[in-house]
């Protein structure tokens, strides 16, 4: 297989290119032409990778990429899942090189989507190229490759009820998780849930002299502050009442597993940038990120932010808030709960209007799936170790909704590094990852024809 | 005077229109040769109002057009100091019309500056012109027009230093400030004093992905909201410990005064559009911005603040922060009282930077000086109505400058009105405001040379 990865390493990485250099960016209205030219691309790249038939499906929003190759109508279906879109790139003036177009530095691929999904999707589509290619394919394969992952796939939930004969499948393959590290494999065994929320908070119906009324009339973003402050308190908790009903306390046993993953706190540390960590009290950080709920608030703007000083007292203040749920909470239920709370804690001094904007629901694989064993031992012939199974802090609330609709479980199999920066400028991708992903990949299929 | 005003109308807005359409925002550095081209658009325009002598005079920072008309050497002198540039115009979508196009509806100049302050110094000037036309000017006069009073006026103290001589004057006149209503006369007696700063928290060093990393490192944005909420409490008290050491209590004869203010609460806060006002806890609306101290953030940003949802946790959060001060309050003293207390609170799971960006001293011009009379009086032939000392909560700290470094008392007469929306979108003027300024002024000049 290595010979194969070499003598089409080029060919390989040109494809990939191509992909990036299509801004599918689809938070940005502007785009719009972009996800059209992605989804078309990804048809070509399928349909030389081998598939038989390709179709771009349209939704009530961006299309969805479906492809299959069906070897044998009575054998087993992996269905691959991806998402052709990528975050926003902003912003712009902190990346190194061009977020469209890869650049190959110290051995990593550096653009938005080299990671977060176009090079994680990628490794999939390469490894089915292997196996098609190679007369080595036993079981039936079908891609969907969608285009609103990014802003909450709001078109795929219904694309799946209505497209449920030709998704049915025995499990589902995704790539768009991390490993602990390059030496520690892992694989994603839960995954946390969302909910997102945009909060508006009005002053006065003008911005105002802060010197003629400062002091005399609420500034709306004094009270945004203090709303968003109240939210957590000093233990890291957070203090919205209810938000914690329907939280399981992690089981003894998986704390003495997340307690023997190793975690080198330093290097945490210092690979972000920070001399403190911070988080709910009476929990380790991976017990934060993977098992508890959190609050961010991942925007805030109001009033002037150029340069220098302007003395206003402004009309309006805004944020975007996020929370990450775990298993058993509802997002919709934890949706309506914090617009209730804002709308009930707001002082009559302002107005405050709070808009749900996404969400979804966490989820958790079970460590005895025949086909999560399949995917365990792909992985340990291309990393040389069993992945270790990990509960992520990350969302991809599709996952929660195949199993609801479909009613299967999905074996995430992400070969991305938190150095990865996704989301984040200089996003990258180690060239490695996806050499060896593609070979972790090819023999999960493998094994899965032998279960 | 009303026949003249009538016959000049035309040419007079044509001036002040050729004054607006230089958009000379001293804030923002691309602005510089706006700068130049106002400074000399007055000098013409000064000369054209009949002083003997104008000259464009240079500092560190943009240059003071100083002009004056001396008619005997052994007369009084009137120093009148206006400011040639303005506040920033963002956010442009607010405005009705282009805010450096000077447009006129309802009559009213509808403009950035159309007030604050080229709408005001062009009623010193015109009045001027009037004095100096019908040879009724007596005294001296003296213009000082500066180019960075909305960014603090930085090097007008060292000019007025270097220039004690060429300023010496008796009283100096200001139109930068508002009176209580267009029927309520009003001259202002007390100016608050400011400080102002801009803050910025630093988590990790690059943006997190929200759901890899929420819950165990700390979000900057939602470290700043707790630290600026926690700058005052519930009942509108600044809690920075020695916040209020150097504030005097109203002495209960001024609590009086206040009291007999007019104010109508209804018509106050219909005109903001808010249900409730929101200030210190036992004080009235009135003392609150002329006789308290307040805190507020102008401005904050940080995360995604685009369309759509970004599952950020975010590197920086910024804001910026200003107090309005009261007599004997110290800017300096403040303004580092305030750095030390943000260092000192700051917690270690960030850095915070915090630099002081400008400030000024509070103002007091006592209501039995004799040129304040002059100006009452003044006020009275124009408006019908004798004005009432009101002390407000802007802050013009070279007021204090001028008293500190010239000796001289400074006669605040505004002629904006609270509607007028300076420092906001949609700034204007009424006409009529102009023509009764011009008025009034002329008025002062004539009962000056009575003292």
């Amino acid at each position: 297989m290595q010979t194969y990865i070499k003598e089409n390493q080029k060919r390989m990485l040109d494809e990939l290119f191509s992909l990036i250099r299509i801004p599918s960016v689809s938070a940005q209205p502007e785009h719009h032409q972009d996800m059209i030219a992605c989804a078309n691309r990804w048809k070509e790249l399928l349909l030389m990778a081998g598939v038989d038939k390709v179709e771009i499906m349209p939704t009530k929003g961006n299309p969805i990429v479906y492809a299959e190759k069906i070897v044998d109508p009575t054998a087993k279906t992996v269905l691959i899942y991806g998402h052709y879109d990528v975050m926003p790139a902003e912003p712009f003036e902190l990346w190194k090189s061009n977020p469209f177009e890869a650049e190959i530095r110290d051995g990593h691929i550096w653009a938005r989507g080299a990671d977060d999904d176009k090079g994680q999707s990628f490794i999939q589509a390469k490894a089915f190229e292997y196996v098609v290619k190679h007369n080595l394919l036993k079981h039936n394969v079908k891609f969907i490759l969608e285009g609103e992952e990014e802003i909450g796939s709001p078109s795929l939930s219904d694309f799946c009820t209505e497209h449920q004969e030709l998704l049915k499948c025995d499990v589902i393959l995704v790539s768009d998780t991390s490993m602990l590290s390059a030496d520690l494999p892992s694989l994603t065994t839960g995954l946390r849930g969302l909910a997102y929320w945009q909060i508006e908070v009005t002053g006065p119906n003008h911005d105002l002299h802060s010197g003629h009324f400062g002091g005399a009339v609420a500034n709306p973003i004094n009270v945004l502050c203090k709303l968003l402050a109240d939210v957590t308190n000093e233990d890291g908790r957070i203090t919205i009442p209810g938000f914690y009903d329907d939280v399981e306390d992690i089981p003894t046993e998986e704390r003495k597993l997340v307690a023997a993953i190793p975690f080198d706190e330093k290097a945490y540390k210092q690979n972000i940038g920070v001399d403190e960590l911070f988080g709910e009290k009476g929990f380790s950080t991976i017990e934060r990120n993977g098992f508890r709920p959190s609050f961010d608030v991942c925007g805030i703007w109001g009033g002037y932010t150029g340069e220098g000083s302007k003395t206003v007292l402004p009309s309006k203040a805004y944020a975007k808030l996020s929370t990450r749920l775990v298993p058993h909470q509802d997002h919709e239920k934890i949706g309506q709960l914090v617009v209730d709370y804002f709308k009930r804690v707001a002082p009559k001094t302002v107005k405050v209007d709070i808009q749900s904007l996404h969400g979804g629901q966490a989820y958790v694989c079970p460590i005895d799936l025949p086909a999560y064993q399949a995917a365990e031992r792909g992985f340990e012939k291309a990393f040389g170790k069993r992945p270790l199974p990990v509960r992520r802090g990350g969302s991809i609330p599709i996952i929660a909704t195949f199993e609801k609709i479909l009613g299967v479980k999905t074996i995430l199999m992400g070969f991305g590094l938190e150095s990865n920066a996704i989301h984040s400028p200089n996003e990258n991708m180690p060239l490695d990852m996806i050499w060896r992903g593609i070979e972790a990949v090819v023999n999960f299929h493998l094994e899965f024809d032998k279960l």
